[in-house]
């Protein structure tokens, strides 16, 4: 018997990097002795022998589809091979066999199965490095940008296969590009861990998403079982395990989890709190001993939905805004340093907050106008600050903020800082208690704690307690596919997280009245931002 | 939760009928609480949750095709179903929910693959009755009649694709015919256990059977996993579980292990051995403690091969041979009561015993003239007895045994008997230790003990030690499709089974001498053989 060579385990994320282990595909290399007149074993029994006593296992199964190639491979090998395997629960499971004489070919794929976009990873399952990241649009916004719109056109006659295949139609083209680029056979993408919100995962598996919308909210299933690519038709090796996260609820998804997985919140004994801001903002908190989840309407202004000049990351958008300490003029950065065509959630809380530092809107979030100078204009008769002039923006418009937006943007943070407020309390622990706060999605990589601080939408933490974490959704795919543990780990995850409903009662308003100012009414909970002059002389 | 209905194991074999336990297919029926917003689990889990709960285990699997239709079924069925499931080692894994409204709908089907003719036997699940057997023609016989024609077919372009088509597709025909006449739908057949020789599982399965027949005699795979109806392409339930008998090697099948199974003796401490005589006679030994089993050339003279008047058994033919004890004229009869057309080889077996016993033969098989008299003719310029004469024979002539083919039942018989003495010999046991002297297949079921012993074809036992137990492939299947037991007791037979080859060496040729005479030259092997008076003579 030759050496095994297993896989290791790399992650990119926060989680204990220390622990490692054994991947659940791995390549067990071994050399058997051929037949003979003594020693007749069955080709298939023969694998299987050899196999059990490398991986010190008593259950080692080969499927019929692999029991048809095995006895051809083994004589052409020369019974010197590469066996690639995956484990499920004690059972290890043949996926294929490869020459010996060759390096294992051995690469997985992690999927981000996002409402609007797919992303998609290539991974050496060897040393666990990614090969080459790719994003594109989720086919099944041609039929709607919504989620609700996709679960109606779901119901109609042929409309759930029509959106699954969409799905599984572009991952295809996409995975045969992505392999190609890299120089991968599709025979030798062994195995995918997908992860993917309740309804987008059920439209992936072809699984009837009606009852998620309607209630009581119930999906038609949470846990998944571990699937092969052959049965959903994705084309890599058709005995490649398919690893779907589980849903906790038709309002908990997968992606949620595999967020928790990456953070590695599940496994610390720190306080930590998971923010995802969407549509939603999607909030975790807990520790290795209890997971208390929920989820809340927070986010639109800060996805680029609410303020004229809103958009999404992209080129050309603002995403930070600072204050020159000399002049006192807004600094801007532009993605890609194309000129300015609109702002995304990160720059509206900055640009918001240097408003607020500098005085040109006061505690309740009003233009002052003896602060702000000729940057104040009337626009479509409304109060609006002109961050960029018409003759330096890409659109040859003013690139404005309108009292309006201002008060959309702080709604939303006020939401926000109430979701927190609520969940901590409902948890009974004290938002000083956090040790970590991790925020996640792309939206978050860009996010500056300080800013989001000072406008009172995050508790005035250390800064360093701030990690975004970014696409958590694929890192969480990442560490499933290479981590033995990660699959005791997710359904770990989903039996003990408590989903929270939010109650938008008395006390909740009353909160959400107190958030609305810069940064809160409470000013003793922000001890750490300067109030300018103006605001306070505003206050007395 | 309302009671449990489980299947019942009935059987007719001898194994031992007191081991009563729940099938290894099952019907659980339980009343789910339907969904609400207090309790929004999603189907598929509640469902899980229920069934763990009644099966008291922690081990339910639902895949992807059930799971898409559970939540519909659910609803459509009120919560309140019965739940079919099959058992793999630790795990349940569902098939099909039915309404608890109406009876539980779960059949089976057990089938006898043989090289020549397959046999279905429908069987009811929840009572273990057998509704009705079919046999009919293996349609691989329109490639060839024997194994290594479709062996060397299978290795042509499409060759193995055409062979496994051909089974499946006659199977799936008769299955639907069989399923049809017992007012049995094709969803309610749940599961098969078949059973074959190597070469006809491998072709069953698409799997190459080039090797079997090589040396070293490697067959593709002994173990064959546990396999879907979907996977292979039959059309009862597509979920429904496909249990195929394992081999050995490439000379002791899945056939002989449904026979073993069948005849209980793995179980028994009596001492047994299970003969199967066909083209080779194949025997087991042993008792709960060891196994072990041989093959040999023994039986073409049986099956109808070498004598001219032999035939395969059917209407017309000879199955059995006495003499009238008044007027000492042999008397015979002829399957349903027909015109005599030809003997089958129990018939034969009679014949020579009656012709020895009358002194028509001496104990070295050749006839004698005076004791025949004008029943011995000159047939195509050889001695031949006619038993019946052209006048009164279906076809027209005379129905006669020549010298010759009573010297290659000799043969034949001989081989039988040294091969017994072998293989005892080797097992270190004496013939006169066995308690069951089982006989398995069709031929075995009309074989005569008396007249075997008196031939010296098999030892003297006490005559109630020979057990015929009909098809017992057949037999094995049934059993396995309905008790739990049965499959951890067909791999241990398979791992316990000593697979001895019979070296044909002086010994071997010295003893298989001393058997040709009848019934032995060692009388004292055949104390209750009376042997006639002019055979003593000759003897002198």
């Amino acid at each position: 018997m030759r050496t095994q060579v297993r896989t290791e385990e790399r992650h990119n994320t926060v989680m204990d990097a220390s622990r490692g282990d054994d991947g659940w595909i791995t390549v067990v290399s071994l050399k058997l002795a051929p037949p003979s007149l003594r020693d007749n074993t069955a080709d298939v029994d023969r694998l299987i022998k050899g196999l059990e006593k490398a991986l010190q296992s008593t259950h080692v199964k080969i499927g019929l589809p692999a029991a048809k190639r095995v006895p051809f491979l083994l004589r052409e090998y020369g019974y010197d091979v590469h066996s690639v395997l995956y484990r499920e629960e004690d059972t290890w499971h043949l996926i294929d066999i490869q020459p010996a004489s060759k390096e294992p070919q051995v690469y997985g794929l992690a999927v981000d199965l996002g409402t609007t976009t797919l992303v998609l990873r290539l991974v050496n399952l060897l040393n666990g490095q990614s090969l080459e990241e790719t994003s594109f649009l989720n086919p099944q916004t041609e039929i709607g940008l919504d989620i609700l719109t996709r679960i109606h056109f779901a119901a109609l006659e042929g409309g759930l296969g029509k959106l699954q295949m969409l799905a599984i139609d572009k991952l295809n083209q996409e995975i045969e590009n992505l392999a190609k680029r890299n120089g991968v056979s599709s025979e030798a993408l062994v195995g995918m861990a997908i992860a993917g919100n309740t309804t987008m995962t059920h439209l992936f598996l072809g699984l009837d998403p009606y009852r998620i919308c309607r209630e009581p909210y119930i999906p038609a299933i949470n846990k998944i079982p571990l699937l092969k690519a052959s049965e959903l038709g994705i084309r890599i090796h058709p005995d490649a395990p398919i690893l779907v996260f589980p849903n906790v609820g038709s309002y908990f998804g997968g992606d949620l989890i595999a967020g928790i997985l990456a953070s590695g919140m599940a496994r610390s004994d720190r306080l930590s709190i998971l923010v995802d801001v969407g549509t939603n903002a999607e909030i975790v908190l807990g520790n290795r001993d209890w997971l208390m989840a929920c989820a809340g309407a927070a986010g639109p202004a800060l996805e680029g939905g609410v303020a004229s000049i809103g958009m999404m990351a992209g080129p050309g958008v603002i995403d930070k805004v600072t204050t020159d300490p000399g002049s006192g003029e807004f600094l801007f950065r532009t993605m890609e340093d194309r000129p300015p065509a609109g702002i995304c959630g990160s720059g509206l809380i900055d640009l918001v907050a240097q408003l607020f530092l500098a005085g040109r809107i006061d505690i309740q979030g009003k233009y002052v106008p003896e602060k702000c100078g000729d940057r104040l204009k009337e626009i479509e008769g409304m109060r609006s600050y002109v961050l960029v002039p018409a003759k330096r923006s890409a659109t040859g418009r003013d690139l404005a903020l309108s009292q309006a937006e201002i008060d959309a943007l702080l709604r939303s943070k006020a939401a926000m800082f109430t979701i927190l407020t609520t969940i901590t309390g409902m948890a009974n622990v004290s938002m000083s208690d956090f040790r970590d706060f991790f925020i996640a999605g792309t939206f978050g990589a860009y996010i500056n704690p300080e800013s989001a601080i000072t406008i009172g939408m995050v508790p005035d933490l250390p800064r360093e307690t701030y990690k975004p974490l970014g696409n958590t959704s694929l890192a969480g795919a990442s560490v499933a596919l290479l981590s033995s543990w990660a699959r005791d780990e997710i359904q770990e995850i989903r039996n003990r997280v408590t989903y929270i409903e939010l109650n938008v009662n008395q006390e909740f308003m009353n909160l959400f009245s107190a958030a609305r100012f810069i940064p809160h009414t409470d000013l003793s909970l922000f001890p750490s931002v300067r109030t300018p002059v103006a605001s306070q002389k505003y206050r007395e």
